[in-house]
């Protein structure tokens, strides 16, 4: 024990290295790159993170070396951990430290798995009019009779030609331009910013003028790449928030911050380095790009391959809290009253400056923030969605790791954030996880004789039409609880204050063994690839009934603030939104009452949004407009909050309200 | 001879370390840090970097030893090494290699010294109005019925007060405003850069805005450290351009940059070191600052230490030369016909981006470039002494390593750059030095004895109230070059075609024993520190002539231009230009003749120039006007150049023009 540092091998991956003594399981995981779940931020409330020690020490296998090289047994271990998996070796991951030698395994629960993203692109109605253009012009060679500068020659020229006046040039574009114009033989494609700022020169008159379109969310990233002279999408790229291994919701990630001085730092750079990677993924593909205009005139088709300098234009549209994160701006104050961000604006930085690797020059356009609570993904799904600009009046509901409610019309915008929590991402819940393969996105219950039916991520054929043992389940993701849910209130297994009920069918319905707590088993052990039942619980629904009633409270608090009883349309956007059964959710009291054909799925409408701030310039300027002229609500300083979300918990009275789902809910709901 | 390093050890300094096989001494020297004076850029024509050899290794010392580790003696070498210097182990630092371990003596002559720059600023007449200024506003904290972020609330405190719209704001000063606002309880002072940039805020009302003007020659480097609250010099800061080592002109660095692969970007890299050394002076040192006025109100007398974030704004001019080797623009084509710049227009570049350790979100403002030989540093010179704005005809004549003219008034203005060659830096003369300690700066010779007297710089007793022993003279720099030629002329030693008489004294004049070149001595070798006669030779006096005929060349053919006989004033700008005896400029006819009343020493007109751009931002935009609006005349395409020139070389006839001179020039001078 004289040494500073130990040898830790995570299995079944084999990644191995030496860390720090005194650090947690968790961390050093991060450190060598094997990615635990830690869903809480190293909280200890989640229990995600629990993992197997297998040898404590390389030298003398045993029992006590386990709790030697791992540091003691700590009080709340048990709560995870029953007395049978402690005589395995399971510790929490973020309880136990690093001090000795470690040969650990990550059981398939606890591994962070690589999530199946959704969010390709809608078509879009826009003006193009991006923030970069490309120009091609025809400069005269300097001569001892006029030896004008290199760049006063190509401002000349662009003036000329294009009417380009009073323009600067980045010092990196300037530090070549010389042999460019070499190698273009005076003729070259000049790329300008905002009529502004010349950020690329290249030879000749080939094009490829492309730009992204970023829409950073809590868990989930989605890149659209764009040719910024068709306006067209030529791919879509995605992938987990790399920061999701310190946290795996805003809260989290800034007690993460909080915590470790050099955490907001680590946490920007994993993002950054992410982005960079989806980048590379862009470069080392081809693309065939077709496009019948333009400002270059008519193009044939072309097969090409990007280089970084091509990408031109960003644009990042997130919540304020992953806003602050990507630009190492503190994020404390978001959490802490009374929730006051550093910046609302839209801001310019240069890809260099935020590590982007793409054109060093090129300006890297921030939607702008609306509140603590609500950043420039809400701004992006206002600007798609144009709520301000119709006479409609909208409720937009974007549900990701965080619910953002959008309310109004052309006369007045309000939002709002609602705690739904992350139950709806398969957080906090059971056997919730993240919609990875292997997860349960689609559940229905038989009424009568309780019988579950279900699909899983990743493969076609449900349950009933499978072999159990190819079913391979591992848990269940946001859509699949939701259906869950609804389908035990629909069935009449659980009512309508979500309790199960006294008179069960036993077999699915039980106690659970050791907890005593009420559960229904969806998967059993034979058909899940954990090796045991894959069930909800009460507490369970207590999380979905806890989100659902945020939401409706939200809806419902907001509508009383405009003064009006019921909406033109309800428009669900976010990835989970494209993926929940609107009948279902409307079932358990999600939305406000309305009929089921007002109810639209948008998609991924923050995205579009960031993308219609890249694709259009004027955009820009009314993204700002937007994050200062819609009102900000902040739910929990309502006199009748705590109230109206107590009364939201329960599932509703079909007959009340619900009267155009006649026909989908039973008989015996309707009439209990 | 196994290794691919060696050791080398230089005295007297003692630094020593290993390097690579195969380099040359000068280039040894500059990699351990040691300066040996290589003016000529390792041409090997100017024989300054005359070392000795004390061991060609430490085991076996020997003369053979010093052959095989420095490499063999190469033709040319004779040149500069006479056979008894060849004998005690001298080489030529530029010639000799590193082929094994060395011990090498730095003579005293061949040392970079560090040169006496004078360059104390003039007091000015401007309005003050600087391109960063401060405001300090006290904010209202942010509640839950107001939470608008931090930088808004900013924004609408310096409307509210300041009138200032539309702000942006740098990104590393966003980041620590959270913790800024805190620090000051919400009341703050805010610097802003030109209306439009938040770049620096500082908790309370505490004041603090500096800037700096630098003004980069070829040779030296001067900074005006400025009160942006005041506009008085708080201090002038001076050092040798470090790129001095890698040659002592324009073109010799220019070779350097296209004979080595990062020759540009080391020469850059050296400048800036050696910037945010000079700033690291200012830094040390305590200041007392007293302003009765400024925009902050009164201010009582106090005495500060600056911390770097307080430098707030820097103004830079150099000719396009240094101005393209700072930016790490290719400077190749300056010196390929039809030497076109990469950019006149000014630029302003963030601090962090250059690498200067002031305030990293600073502007650098970097004057603009009249042509390819003619920069920022004459439009300083311009600015300062404003003949575009002023009725009378000036010529100014601003001599450095590199000659500028301009001519003209507010109707036009010329500018050009005439190649007076680096003797009048005092080098390329036998035993020219820099203006440094123990140069000879003033000299007389009497008619009639032909004595000479003559006072070095760094000791203020002339020769002739000095013991010899205490002169230390060690060479001669440029105005005491001048004085000598003037001197031999007005002896009657040197006549009109600047050859040495038939007839002379035989005790200072003689033919060298060696070389039998024909030579005056200036001072014994008892007087100096080098241990021989310091003589100027014959060749010596051609090369002041070649100069002084290039200036005088340049200025008829611009007034030719101009169509004008005479100028209502002649300036002389620069350092040198402040040391030189006018009148015995004009008796060698170095400019146009003129009444000695009209002509002016204006000092470190550039450096005038520099700080008058980092006072007043208005006077940046007419920086840009003056350098597109005064015409570049390359003097070398005029027809009646190479004629004017040989005429020029000889001195003028006294009686012809110089009648003004009558009383100082002798009698036989007039009348031969």
């Amino acid at each position: 024990m004289q040494t500073k540092s130990a040898m830790v091998i995570f299995q079944p991956s084999g990644r191995r290295g030496r860390v720090p003594l005194g650090i947690s399981i968790v961390e050093a995981s991060r450190r060598l790159g094997v990615d635990i779940e830690a869903p809480c931020g190293e909280k200890q409330v989640c229990g995600k993170c629990k993992i197997r020690i297998e040898h404590g020490s390389f030298q003398k296998p045993g029992i006590e070396s386990k709790y030697l090289h791992a540091g003691p047994w700590q009080p709340g271990e048990e709560k995870y951990i029953s007395p049978e998996e402690m005589e395995k070796g399971y510790r929490m991951g973020c309880v136990a430290t690093v001090e000795g030698d470690l040969l650990i395994f990550v059981p398939e629960a606890a591994r962070a798995g690589k999530q199946v993203v959704s969010k390709a692109p809608r078509p879009l109605d826009i003006t193009l009019n991006p923030a970069v253009k490309q120009y091609y012009v025809e400069l005269v060679p300097p001569t001892l009779e006029d030896p004008t500068g290199n760049f006063e020659r190509l401002c000349a020229a662009l003036e000329k030609q294009y009417d380009l006046k009073s323009l600067r040039i980045d010092l990196s574009v300037l530090r070549s331009l010389q042999d460019t114009l070499a190698a273009g033989d005076w003729k070259v494609t000049v790329t300008v910013w905002m009529d502004q700022e010349i950020i690329h020169v290249r030879p000749g008159s080939g094009s490829g003028n492309f730009g992204l379109a970023i829409d950073v969310g809590t868990t989930t990233v989605a890149a659209y790449l764009c040719d910024l002279v068709s306006g067209q999408v030529i791919d879509t790229l995605s992938m987990m928030n790399p920061q999701v291994k310190y946290g795996e919701d805003v809260v989290s990630r800034i007690s993460y911050h909080m915590e470790n001085p050099d955490g907001l730092k680590r946490m920007s750079t994993d993002l950054v380095d992410g982005l960079n990677s989806l980048i590379d993924q862009a470069l080392s593909r081809d693309y065939t790009i077709s496009s019948p205009g333009g400002n270059n005139g008519s193009r044939p088709d072309q097969v090409i391959r990007f280089q970084p300098e091509d990408i031109l234009d960003v644009s990042i549209a997130g919540n304020t809290a992953m806003h602050h994160i990507l630009l190492q701006l503190d994020p404390e104050p978001l959490g802490v009253i009374p929730f006051t961000p550093d910046i609302h604006h839209s801001l310019d930085i240069k890809a260099h400056r935020l590590g982007l690797k793409i054109n060093p020059a090129a300006h890297i356009f921030i939607l702008p923030n609306e509140a603590g609570f609500v950043g420039g993904d809400n701004v992006g799904v206002i600007l798609a969605e144009e709520p301000h600009r119709q006479d409609p009046v909208q409720l937009i509901i974007d549900i990701g790791t965080n619910g953002e409610l959008v309310l109004g019309n052309k006369d007045r915008l309000i939002c709002s954030s609602c705690a739904t929590g992350p139950a709806l991402e398969g957080a906090q819940i059971e056997f919730g996880m993240r919609a990875a393969p292997g997860a349960i996105e689609r559940l229905t219950i038989d009424p009568v004789t309780h019988d579950v039916d279900y699909k899983v991520i990743g493969r076609d054929p449900w349950r009933s039409y499978s072999e159990p043992q190819d079913m391979k389940t591992k848990g269940i993701c946001g859509s699949g609880i939701l259906d869950a849910v609804a389908q035990l209130f629909l069935a009449g297994i659980v009512n309508k204050s979500g309790a199960f009920g006294k008179h069960q069918f036993p077999k699915r319905f039980r106690r659970h063994p050791e907890t005593g707590i009420k559960e229904f088993v969806l998967a059993w052990a034979e058909e899940t690839s954990i090796g045991k039942n894959i069930a909800i619980t009460q507490h369970d629904i207590r999380q979905i009934q806890l989100a659902k009633a945020s939401i409706y409270t939200g809806c419902k608090l907001m509508m009383k603030k405009l003064g009006i009883d019921s909406v033109d349309s309800v428009k669900i956007a976010g990835a989970f939104g494209s993926h929940i059964d609107c009948t279902l959710a409307l079932v358990i009291g999600m939305f406000p009452d309305c009929a089921i054909d007002d109810i639209v799925s948008v998609g991924n409408a923050a995205g579009d949004g960031c993308r219609i701030a890249l694709l259009n310039r004027d955009k820009r300027l009314e993204a700002d407009w937007v994050s200062r002229n819609v009102e900000y609500m902040e739910l929990t300083l309502e006199e009748d909050f705590q109230w109206q979300l107590m009364e939201a918990i329960q599932f509703p009275h079909m007959t009340d309200t619900f009267d155009h789902l006649a026909g989908v809910v039973p008989e015996h709901i309707l009439n209990e």
